[in-house]
């Protein structure tokens, strides 16, 4: 991979606040919109979803997730020039109290500092995904699969 | 639903040319940008992908799909207030030249002139994906079921 697409994905990652969540539901796939934030490294992205919501009952049956995060639509001519991940990985409930719990949620209250009373009910709950694996796509016809080590090695861009 | 509920969606669905499309890939959820254009009446979503791409080949084995379109991020202070529709779907491939291609096509071109030149290789096809049921929300715990008659019948506001 070039050093400019590393860059790209490392700012993506960085700058866009929303992601697509697929979960398995009912033995089909779902998509769902989610707030994340990655952690320093990329070794984890941790989102804050309630478990009402459809995708968390999803995840505490099956923890395999897929997380896709795409540039914002700039209206350019042609849209499958815009820069975009897709994240394999594996979910995982954050107790609150547990080792590790607080800088998560300082991280995430850091871009979402309107979350802040959610984190007051007991509806919401951080979940860490770690990858497995990604496909990046950094345009039009320019595909990588990249391993987690080099989301990790990317971070440093 | 109210009005502006409806209202809101309709909008949406016509103005926004990007969705999160979730297959099911080697028995895990995986989620991609598309390009899509729905039927005038909202029976039926459009999109038009690469044989070569990842999910091109699930729908080819397992034709259940998600499709998630949501408003672009706006940098509002709470991005969950966005709405977002997630369309739980059968997907199915067009053949050129059976009846119907030519006003699907027509009708994806109007939204994507710029992608005419893929229409001559033989790479990229159009896909139909017939919506069995969505879940929409309208912004922060505002969350509806609807059926296709639903969407059907939001396409008139």
């Amino acid at each position: 991979m070039d050093v400019n697409s590393e860059k790209l994905l490392a700012c993506m990652l960085r700058e866009i606040r929303l992601a697509a969540l697929g979960t398995f539901h009912d033995n089909a796939p779902l998509v769902s919109l989610v707030t994340f934030v990655p952690a320093d490294d990329f070794s984890a992205f941790y989102i804050h979803v309630s478990r009402l919501a459809q995708h968390t009952v999803d995840m505490q049956k099956d923890k395999r997730v897929n997380l896709m995060i795409s540039e914002k639509d700039d209206d350019r001519p042609d849209p499958l020039t815009l820069a975009r991940v897709s994240i394999r990985g594996a979910a995982e409930f954050l107790t609150p109290g547990e080792p590790g719990y607080t800088p998560v949620k300082t991280l995430y209250l850091a871009r979402f500092p309107e979350s802040e009373p959610l984190f007051k009910l007991g509806d919401f709950g951080l979940w860490k995904i770690t990858p497995r694996g990604a496909r990046y796509i950094a345009g039009f016809a320019k595909a990588y699969n990249l391993t987690p080590e080099t989301l990790i090695k990317v971070s440093n861009r």
